[in-house]
């Protein structure tokens, strides 16, 4: 496969990731009786937090989801779909997650990989990489005044884009860059699903006014 | 009019929204029965927030809003402000509205302006300009943990200011930048005073747990 | 005590504070009941997230704490103490207080003579130094859905890191950096402490709908 192939099929995951994301994004906004500007507001902290908060921590210029247009506009087109259908029922509740760890891995490899390409050592490029993936999510969480549930009411969510991310930079300082991406998302989205399904989670912290 | 009186009439505008809105953050602050510190931080997010917000994304150096004294000198005299006097009666509700929908047009306007003067496309400028309008009070509602009222419990306020960035843009490529800045800021203001006048507002989502 | 040793000295302190605050912060994921990864959230969010801000808003490449190595695993390392240990008692009770005053001081010292050295002036130095010292557990409190505490439900702690900030810019004017570094932590941190002790507050702003 060559290099320019693999780009184009990163930056179809990306985008599609991008879209599933959104959508969820638009279907909270209608869980919060949003109007269409909420529902934008969402879909484009969920589908492109991640990666203008690693764009914003990186500063090497205008993060990319402003300056490619078609970032922007697939996150409107995934608040678009939420305002006028009302997603659910069997294809989203299977789809949704497969698209949903694709987006992780992919965000994850591409995250890291763009760290470890602005010159940042390994681990700027395992938190960026995470950050790229579970950033967007935590964002619109918070906005929705609601604990992000990456810090532990979930199923392995962040651990597997830390792995994602430590796989790519491995892969990167091997010196075999584009088929860590590959590897990685791979990991990434797998495991992801894996723990879905076998419902694994991290173990909770007791609290400490329990007994 | 010359281009430097129509610099220094926006400036202008631009400060005394920055005063109407430093001083409603205030008012929120005493809701909450902060201390000086939290009126000065809600006071600050509010009139500054938006173009803090877009100066970090653009990437184009310090924000204006840190280097430029005026605007946080001008933001601290609307905390002292809202701190010392009980903001309320007749004239704040006739005019807050006034100057919030003309701070609203001119953020959005010039927000617009400078993306474009960066150098970025029309999709960024009008993303930019959006959130340079709207992006203070956005901030200041999710410290406050409140649900940012510009996602539907409100009159039209974000679509005033996706359409004056949108006629700013449009005036730019066609070469009356000047011209576009007045033009957009007052359609931005009338369309907000007059939505808030009529109670428009965007249709909201219904619940999808409703039958 | 030669320029080297005083850099050593405080980055000392300034690791001492972002251990003592990762710590504080994975206490508090504790009380949420988080996973490992929330502790390591909110550890870093504590812990970094001051000086974090204060680099993304100076735009002066990408934030020390993300290149540094020292800092993510100070604040990884705090988090991890505060998931093994129940952090309380005695200790905790008299240490924590004087770690974290020593950090205010030291953060606000620093963010103002970095901000200085950026070429910035006297009013953002303040500004910076400011957030830089408050900005982390700010950030940490509007994750977890709470009000900040630095907004009004505290002793002075905003306060004395305006101060030091503002002394340490002084003496900075006045050609005395390193001086003002001694001089300024040791000003903010002490009258942390006593403060705290006293229990002295900033007069809280009365409720508007109270009679």
């Amino acid at each position: 496969m060559s290099g320019t192939a693999l780009t184009e099929l990163f930056r179809g995951i990306d985008l599609t990731g991008v879209l599933a994301n959104a959508v969820l994004g638009g279907v909270m906004a209608r869980e919060e009786r949003f109007d269409p500007i909420g529902f934008a507001a969402l879909a484009s902290l969920s589908g492109l937090g991640g990666g203008i908060i690693r764009d914003t921590l990186l500063q090497h210029g205008t993060p990319v989801a402003l300056t490619d247009y078609a970032y922007v506009l697939t996150a409107l087109c995934g608040a678009a779909v939420a305002y006028v259908v009302r997603v659910r029922g069997r294809l989203w509740d299977i789809g949704f997650p497969v698209l949903d760890a694709l987006a992780l891995g992919c965000w994850a490899a591409t995250g890291a990989s763009k760290t470890l390409g602005a010159g940042l050592g390994w681990l700027p490029a395992v938190l960026l990489g995470t950050i790229t993936a579970v950033g967007g999510g935590a964002l619109r969480d918070v906005v929705l005044r609601r604990v992000p549930t990456i810090f532990g009411d979930n199923t392995l969510y962040a651990t597997p884009a830390v792995l994602t991310a430590a796989v790519m930079t491995w892969f990167f300082y091997g010196g075999h860059p584009s088929l860590g991406l590959v590897v990685a998302t791979l990991l990434g989205a797998g495991l992801t699903l894996l723990a879905r399904w076998q419902r694994w989670s991290l173990p909770h912290a007791k609290d400490p006014r329990a007994k």
